[in-house]
Order: structure tokens, then C-alpha cells, then sequence
């Protein structure tokens, strides 16, 4: 299952993952999701979104109890749901998000192979462009589906070579007309539990190669534009300049100084320059900040004084400096009844208790939790990177994940 | 004249120019270029470097003296050219290059005006790929004809869609195979005088319209490497990056510094990340410094405390620093007896001394020099702003250029 997947989409010369969505590599990911459903019996939706949903015991769309053949009665909203997403960022690794989705597959065998008896509904999900790497705006969609983001603002974005969603959609034989929020759908949910590769080295040190979510820290994304003045490099004095290369620098080295002594996390990872020419001193660079902190106070305190910063050396530069917040995430708290029953039933396996992890990363888990009881499973990454080729897992880590993850739907799905 | 070539190639939102080689914009200064020389019944000619050449009178190509139509014997070796180019940097001015070869066929007009005869043959040339801004080597069609640029390596140059030059080439229905030196052509010459629009302020505060070119400081372009590590910047703690845009914005503040402390300049202009993403710490930021001073001692001493620095810096950062240096003009003096000469004739006119000025920026007359005799005249920019669209000179200072330049070659073709 994980060979057929793990050539998909990958870059030859990287070795990294470019499953962007709505692209060739994320319909073929989208074509073995569909292939390792049917190939189970479980039932394949396609919703509004374009999230694709597999069911063991396909949950009624009707507000009364129903008979289902695997299950007997079931209520609308006690659907037990797992999954991830697909989707990479650019020369991502191989595990963030199809750890999630294997895991999911690999548990339903695992629970058969047990002989367990449901008593819920248990779906596997697959949500579509979570990583926001072509079109700018992570979790789409989970957000389109949770309302958090209109169908009108989805339609306008657009990705780097101006092709805006709609079209991308069109291309890969979606219909762009549907999106929209889907409060049916998601009302049928009662749990939804997303294993993930840790993207840090919290666990890498310790006895434990699963652990459990706490909190998503709240976190954001400030564009930055340097408006100086383009000139020629090689006849323009320095007295005479407005160079916004400069005003960009000091604020990249004054981000991480702030970050630092803030304890939070600031980086700019992402740059535009015009004209961007060998001799030609930049009419305008453009910074991405990502900022990140443990509660939304420092954050906002951190980002401001970047923005200080940059404003003051602007003006010693001549450059005008504007800053746009892009996207706001809040603090996400995982709902701590479905956290401490999650850590309870792994914490039996070994005895002792499992960590408890808190992670600046956002995912499809923290923007359903507004409206859905969720919880995160993390397995253990050694080398601790994170979106790059060098993210990695332990194949018996695994597989502890698949028996975590399987223990932990037994406990939802089957009392 | 001027009116028809100024729509050419212009970007309607930034107002500047994009001429770039072997475009169609490019194609459209071209046929601009020959309609001009036909309309003034000058014998067009197309080198084998996709350089374009008008002549009043022919010269010949045999060794020994000929009869020429308009001026009698000619020597060969003998003939005075006046010219500049048409291509542009992105969102280049308007005065960068097509105010050389206005001002070169408006000072034709003039001669013919005064009712001028010709002792030598005289030649108007529009040089190729003089920013390149399309393929990162600048004064192309100029080197190639000198022997200064083997065929061969032109033909590997690509443009940032990885398009080939040769492909280029023949799309804008050129031959590539006729690539190489042409000794024979530039034999004939025994003046070349460009004229350029000033690209700093040294005339904009004096009473002098027109100044002559002394020197074109040593100049060059290093490429910056900085290696990291890709990485989640939501998930990795401070202490565990290695984010090369640290080092990044160190290396450009730095570049700053040591310019200023040596009189020379220093512009980190152009940069590419990978993965460039917002929320990926970069593995790779590529950087690229161009640097000039007076003089090559100077420019060498920079340039290395420069690459000192992001070499510390990088140690800190856990970064490997490599430095390519991608190109690298010596000095060029230009021949201090047509020097002499041109500033001669221009002095009679006021009954003051013209203005000697040195400039950081290379040009098809430096790349000439070391084979050529070559002079430079400079027309006033108010702004001092260059390869930008504020770039400007006022219309009176024009009209002053083109009396200079005939002047000059009156001076230089009729004597």
C-alpha cells in the first residue's frame, strides 16, 4: 500500500514530494485513495470540496437512528472518522499527511483482522489541499467544508502562474460550482482522530513513538512589501538609494532576534523581488513572515515588534514598508474529553502515560475542531524535519501508529 | 522617430520597458532599426551575431583602399561608428540605450543637414543583448563579435524557462550556427563613439548637457550559495534550523557596509529560494552580488571581505557559503587620443572644458575597447535614476546630444 503510493508525485532530482492540488500527481494520489477503498468494500464519497470520504458503515444522511447491515442502529452525529490528506509541500517528505491516511487503511485492517464489531459508523477521510502549497491558503478543504472559508473567496484565489481555482478544478474534471459549506456532512462526525508524523523532535528522545495532540499553537502569515526604488547598480551612489533589499535583510535578522527572545518561532521563508535583475537595485521586495507562538498574546506581540523594526529601518532607507496579515489562525485546544480518552486507552497498552504534545503546525484536525470533537496521534520522527526529503518515521513506529491508531477507533467505534 | 519607438515593448501597469533578446519586442526594435536606415536610404546589414549595422557609405571589406559613392577612397579600417542598443533591463527607462541610436541616426540628418562630405564611410550599429536580462550575460552580440564570448558557450546560455539560446535565436528567426568572432567587420572600424543617457547624477548639478566617458570601473558578478536546511517553520525550534535567509540577509547588510567603507558599491539585487514556500524554512537562498570600484585592487578587497563575512555568518548559521563568480569586466580606460579629441571638438563649442566622467556600467563601447579605439559621450538624467522607468532626460539636453555626437563625427568622418 505505502509503495504504491510513495512514487507518486515525487521529484526526481529532490527526492521530495510535488503533490500540489489539482495537479496530475494529486489526481493519481486521489485514484489510489479511491483504489484502496474499493478494494476493502468500504463505500467512496466525493464530497462538495473535493475531500473524498471512505465508509466501513456508511452513516445516514437522516436526522432518526437507521439499520445499517454492518452496524445495527447508529445516530446521526456518532460517526467515528480518521484520515489526513494526500497533498505535499514543495519537496515535502513522505509522511506528512499519507502517514495519516495509510495509518487509516492499515487500522480498518487491523481492526477486521481483529474481528471487532462496530457500533458506530467508521469513515476514512482524505482532505483536499491541506497544504496550501499552489494556491496560498492552507486546509482548504476542510475549511470550505467546516464554512470557515466562503465559496466566493475560494474561487478567487489563484496559484503562481495565475490559474485560479475554479479553472484547476475544471482541469482535473472537478466541478468548481459545488464548493461550499457541508454542515450535513460534518454533522454526521462525532470523533475525528488525525494521525500525524511529529514535525519536531519532542519524542525523538524519548521511550514513546506515539504521542497525543494538546494544542495547536495559533499562528499566522504577514506579507511584508518593501517599497524602495529601482535604480542601476552599478552608477546609483549609496547616498543615493532606496534599496529595499536592505530595509528586507534587517527585518529577516530582526524577526528571528524577536522570536527568540520571545520563545516563539518567526520565519521568513518566502521571497518576491522586482525586477529581480543581476544590476538592478529592486523596486520592491516582498517577505513572507510565518510567525508562531504558544498563546496569541506573544504572537501578536512578537509580530509587532517585527513590524517596528522594519518600519524604522525603512525610514533610515527610504523604503515604505506595508505589512498584510494573510491568514490568522487561532489557539486550537483539542476537546480534553476526547484527548483524555485517547490518552487513557493508549496509556493502558504500556502502562505508562503518553505525552502529551503541543505543535506550531496547523492541520485539517484544528480547523474541524470548531465544530467536531477532535484528536491528533503523532508518531515519532528522528530526524525531526519536517517538509523536506528528510522527514521520516521508523517503520516500527509505524506500526506502532497503525495499532495506536486501531486501539484508539476500537475504543470510539466499537463500546 | 522617437514616438514610434517608444510604444515598443512597454509594460502598460509598471511603464517600463521589456525588451528583452530574441522577444518580440526585441523583433519590433529590430524591424524599427532597419525601417530607419531604409528610410534614409543607409545600406542595412545584419552580422553574424544578430548585430544590425546602417551605413551612409559602405566600407569595404577588401584590404586595399576602393571607390565609394558618397566620399571617394576609403581605407578600410577607417570607418567611424556611432550606435548603441535597443534591448532593456525589466521595466527598464526609456533613454537606456535607444538614446545612442536615435541620437545616432537624428546626428546623420544633422550632417546631411549642414551638407557634410565624408572622408571616411560611416556607420550607425544597434549591438544585441546588450542588459542581458534574458540570459544573464550581458553585452552578447558585442562579446561574440570581439572573440571575447566563444560561440560555444553562447549557445549553452538559457534563459529562466530554461529556453536555450540557440532556440531563442531561431524562434525569432535567427541563425544560431552563424554564432562567432568577426574580426573582419569590426576591422573596418577605426572610431566607434557611443552616446548614453548619464546613469547617476554627476551632470545633473552642473551647466554641461553632454559629458565624456574617462573610464568604466572594473565590475563583476559573484553568485551566493547558501546552503541550509529545508525544515517545517511552524514545527522546528530555533536552535535546530539551519535557515540559509539568515545568512542571506547577513551577507546583504554586510555587502552594505564594506561598500561604504571602501567607496565602491555593492547590490545583492537579484535572489531565488527554494523551497520558497511561507511555511518552509529554505533549503537553498542563491543570491546574486554585483560589485565595482575604481579600480580592480579595490573591487577584489570587497568583494572578499564580503565573502569573509557570509562565511562567519554561515558557521554560525549551520550554512555552507559557496561563491561563484559568474563574470568580471576589467577596467576599461578608453583611448585617451580620440578621448582628447571628442572633448576637443565638444569644448569649442561653449569655450569650456567638457565634463571627464568615470561609470560603473558597462557597455558595448567597453567590450569594443580593447580592439577599437572607443569614446563614450553622456547625455544629463535630472533624476539620476537608471534601468527604471524614472530614468529621463529633458528634450533641450537630447537635442544638445545629437549636436554633439555630429560634432563628433563631423570631427572624426569628414576630416
Amino acid at each position: 500500500m505505502w509503495r504504491e503510493l510513495a512514487v507518486l508525485g515525487r521529484d526526481a532530482r529532490s527526492g521530495g514530494y510535488r503533490r500540489y492540488a489539482w495537479t496530475g500527481a494529486d489526481t493519481d494520489c486521489r485514484a489510489w485513495f479511491r483504489a484502496q477503498a474499493e478494494a476493502r468494500g468500504l463505500a467512496y464519497e466525493l464530497d462538495r470540496n473535493g475531500n473524498q470520504w471512505a465508509w466501513l458503515n456508511m452513516p445516514s444522511a437522516r436526522a432518526e437512528g437507521t439499520e445499517s447491515a454492518d452496524s445495527g442502529t447508529v445516530s446521526v452525529g456518532d460517526a467515528v472518522v480518521t484520515g489526513s490528506h494526500l497533498d505535499s509541500v514543495p519537496d515535502g517528505g513522505a509522511f506528512d499527511g499519507p502517514l495519516g491516511v495509510v495509518s487509516a487503511f492499515a487500522a480498518v485492517d487491523a481492526l477486521r483482522a481483529r474481528g471487532a464489531r462496530f457500533a458506530k459508523p467508521l469513515g476514512i477521510v482524505n482532505f483536499g489541499d491541506e497544504e496550501g502549497a499552489r494556491f496560498g491558503l492552507a486546509c482548504v478543504g476542510s475549511r470550505l467544508s467546516a464554512g470557515l472559508l466562503t465559496p466566493e473567496r475560494a474561487r478567487e484565489l489563484r496559484d503562481g502562474d495565475g490559474v485560479p481555482l475554479p479553472r484547476a478544478m475544471e482541469r482535473a474534471g472537478y466541478d468548481p460550482d459545488s464548493l461550499g459549506a457541508d454542515p450535513e456532512r460534518l454533522g454526521r462526525v462525532g470523533a475525528f482522530v488525525e494521525l500525524h508524523v511529529e514535525q519536531g523532535r519532542a519524542l525523538a528522545d524519548t521511550a514513546h513513538p506515539v504521542g497525543v495532540a494538546s494544542a495547536i499553537w495559533p499562528h499566522g502569515r504577514w506579507r511584508f512589501d518593501f517599497h524602495g526604488e529601482a535604480n542601476h547598480a552599478g552608477t546609483t551612489r549609496l547616498d543615493d538609494r532606496r534599496d529595499p533589499m536592505l530595509t528586507y535583510a534587517n527585518t529577516v535578522l530582526a524577526a528571528r532576534k524577536k522570536a527568540r527572545l520571545a520563545g516563539a518561532l518567526a520565519t521568513f521563508g518566502k521571497v518576491s523581488v522586482e525586477p529581480n535583475g543581476v544590476n538592478a537595485i529592486p523596486s520592491l521586495v516582498r517577505g513572507w513572515l510565518d510567525s508562531r507562538a504558544a498563546d496569541e498574546e506573544t504572537l501578536a506581540s512578537v509580530v509587532a515588534e517585527i513590524e517596528r523594526a522594519a518600519a524604522e529601518r525603512g525610514a533610515r532607507d527610504g523604503v515604505d514598508v506595508r505589512v498584510d496579515r494573510e491568514s490568522f489562525t487561532p489557539v486550537v485546544e483539542f476537546a480534553h474529553a476526547l484527548r483524555d480518552r485517547v490518552a487513557a486507552t493508549l496509556a493502558t497498552e504500556g502502562g505508562a502515560g503518553v505525552p502529551l504534545l503541543p505543535t506550531g503546525a496547523g492541520h485539517d484536525a484544528g480547523i474541524l475542531s470548531a465544530q467536531v470533537p477532535t484528536a491528533m496521534l503523532y508518531v515519532r520522527n528522528p530526524t525531526g524535519v519536517s517538509h523536506a526529503p528528510a522527514e521520516s518515521a521508523e517503520e516500527d513506529d509505524c506500526v506502532a501508529g497503525v495499532t495506536a491508531l486501531a486501539d484508539v477507533l476500537e475504543e470510539l467505534a466499537c463500546r
